[in-house]
């Protein structure tokens, strides 16, 4: 037989039911405090509000107990009623253990990392290499995006006509003689076609550097919505990534996503992401021989997704649509391999692949991650792909022999930043690759010198 | 100045546009012929019933054509005009190197392969573990999909009252009667809760088994439409799985999807998949730990997409959801790890976990896929997941251990086939976590106890 419930217990009851009628609890005696307080944590309603109220009565009971259940510091409002919801179902349990709580601990801290991520006007530059001289509708389509951010726009140093640029934006725009006067124009490192982007790399002083080609615009997702690509690249480099172990549920510090049964304890607060890979709807970046066999072919799938690309998985990131903290890894992305028929097409290029795979392999081994998928962007280049193939099948060949070195490369553990891992892994390209093609060659002297153009000119602290 | 076309060139257009209106070309002499074959070439317009219009013809300078431009075997309709506009491409720029035809090759297996899949009937067990008695509803919301399949129900043995099972299905059913009868009642090998399912595993004869949890039903995907998860499973199985790069749109295979540039040529043919892993909308896996954290927490996140988890990357496979290709890697499915304190709750076991690390290990080993994604199930169970922290609890401390030992692991090259592989593995396990908690030299009895079973009851042929 069950005891009625006493007066006490059904006043306290009412009480948690009427919280928000409630603005003072002091006159409340404490060890009734203490009741409410446990029974508002049991029904899942402590809320920032209510534990202000708690802490205003003063009274060391309560300020112990609240201090006891670790709860002080934590602001979420759903977030600290089932932390210690949970915790006393643990403490119940395994009070014994002290090392079980160190695991949870990773519970907390990850799940707190998914909570609303705050965008820095000032820690991001968008940088825009300009391949066409009409900048009108591309930076009209960007401009809510855009325009909170600092833009700096390099010319392509082959297009001859004048940039149009509409009003409004705070943009730092660099031609060919401002190349020419900071890096002279005899530097192996070339800034001409969609290499000019990687001038925009040098000179930036912020943490962040966000990329979009300039054919395309703002992409929608599943409901119709524009995305805003810039905030969600910034949101991939500010959550952790987790390049240990695979999560089923992609990432897990997405809304609505989590680790998933199995995943251990001990990698859930992940590592620090430096690089954001996004993706391209309409016109998927194909290489020519893919374009030129399904000319029809459009992505029009919206994979509504953001994943961590797992440690020592090798993966052709795309320049198309990409970001990274300039500050960790800035010095990585590097222009260095040219196709002698190099052409102003996309699929006629391989300096973003070569450099994604530097960049994955330097990411491996300085223990920071990589992330791809979410945010798309609406891709509208054209080019005739079977004129392209002559150019572009040279680089579908070197891919050939650049995957296995890659994915055998290994780094000295002396090196401890980018710039040195670029160094050592030009010394690497030289001696590995160099006898298969000279090409490779040339890219590990660009490698070389574009770090010591990054101690000169790109190592500026961020503002 | 352009010449003006001649009536030749004229009637050759109309006859291109006019294409499916012409039922014989034999009458036209040959000459004309070939010219009409190029210009429907040309226009992309060479469907399987064009190509039989001018075999029919029977004149040797077409079927020489025909021959040259080796299109005689190809009989996807979009394929074959875009592969001799591409041929014809390289043909002209690279005829001096045959080695870049067989890289070209991989282009055309891996888009064939892509065309639709043929899901046999008899090639397919879904095989179902009876957790609830009441399977009314579970079979009805399945109707669509599961009546064409054969149907292994493995009741769990400690599952008291008579199953409800509604009429109209192709199903065998199993009870601890036939499992005591078949492999005994003294095995260390233990059929009970989730492990039920794998009594199926062992008796079914098919080539691919497909699973789901009875508290799983049909989910609906982005545009309201039910999901044929078996289907899809069946699909992923069916179409290669690429664990050696990253393809950034996921799997090239999938419909609209492909190879992204930088993709290595060589990679592109892929290998067999051997292991499908389905998720779960509304209710994801998750562990007590976290289902308690965020006991609100729903997955209405609907990512369309399917992705070979890459070779030596762990991944926690939840069995909620899952098809194997039973030939190739039946035995690696093994029950094995048992909590102390397992209930009949997903989040209070880890065999599936377990098991799961053990098929992605062998399957990198033999060089089969494993991919994960689609599809979805919606997933309705419900417990009290304060309530079962306490048997979980165990299970997430394990994974502590679990996962730095399988990262490790490394099968003999002797090792051939799924049974040697799991026997190997057992040893290592024995050796390394043996000392860890016995829990783990139990696992390792019961690797060794089930391939004896397989051999004995498992090994039979597919039908």
């Amino acid at each position: 037989m069950k005891t009625p419930p006493s007066l006490l217990s059904l006043t306290i009851d009412s009480a948690v039911l009427n919280l928000s009628n409630i603005s003072d609890l002091s006159p409340i005696p404490a060890h009734i405090l203490l009741d409410l307080l446990l029974r508002i944590l049991k029904a899942g309603k402590l809320t920032e509000k209510v534990l202000r109220l708690f802490i205003a009565t003063g009274k060391d009971e309560v300020l112990s107990l609240v201090q006891a259940l670790n709860i002080q510091h934590i602001f979420t409002p759903v977030l600290p009623t089932n932390k210690v919801k949970v915790l006393l179902a643990f403490e119940k349990h395994f009070a014994e253990t002290k090392q079980d709580f160190s695991l949870l601990d990773n519970l907390y801290s990850a799940a707190q990392k998914m909570s609303q991520v705050n965008i820095i006007d000032n820690e991001v530059d968008i940088v825009i290499g300009a391949l066409h001289s009409d900048m009108t509708s591309f930076m009209n389509a960007w401009r809510p995006v855009f325009s909170r951010f600092h833009l700096i726009i390099i010319k392509d140093p082959d297009l001859q006509e004048e940039l149009q640029i509409p009003e409004g934006f705070n943009i730092d725009v660099y031609t060919k003689s401002d190349i020419d006067r900071l890096v002279g124009s005899s530097t192996s490192v070339l800034f001409s076609g969609y290499s000019c982007r990687y001038f925009g790399f040098l000179i930036s002083r912020k943490k962040y550097v966000v990329c979009v080609d300039d054919d395309c615009i703002p992409a929608k997702d599943n409901t119709g919505n524009s995305v805003d690509a810039v905030a969600q690249h910034i949101v991939n480099l500010k959550t952790p990534a987790t390049p240990f172990f695979f999560n089923t549920l992609y990432d897990p510090f997405c809304k609505g996503a989590d680790f998933v049964r199995g995943y251990p304890f001990s990698l859930r607060s992940g590592v620090d992401c430096a690089l954001s890979c996004g993706l391209c709807l309409n016109l998927a970046d194909l290489d020519a021989p893919t374009q030129a066999l399904k000319p029809e072919q459009r992505n029009l799938r919206y994979v509504d997704a953001v994943l961590t690309v797992p440690l020592r998985t090798m993966m052709p990131v795309s320049g198309i649509n990409i970001a990274f903290n300039r500050e960790a890894v800035g010095p990585a992305l590097v222009p260095a391999l040219r196709l002698v028929g190099e052409g102003k097409l996309r699929w006629e290029t391989v300096e973003d692949i070569w450099c994604g795979m530097c960049v994955k392999v330097i990411c491996d081994h300085l223990g920071l991650g990589v992330k791809s998928g979410l945010p798309y962007v609406w891709r509208t280049e054209r080019g005739n792909a079977i004129e392209s193939l002559k150019k572009e099948w040279k680089g579908v060949k070197l891919m050939e022999d650049i995957f296995p070195f890659f994915q055998s490369v290994s780094l000295p553990q002396s090196a401890t930043t980018a710039e040195d891992c670029v160094i050592e892994m030009a010394k690497t390209v030289k001696e590995q690759l160099g006898k298969v093609d000279p090409m490779f060659s040339e890219a590990a002297e660009a490698m070389e010198e574009w770090i010591k153009l990054w101690k000169l000119v790109g190592s500026g602290q961020s503002s």
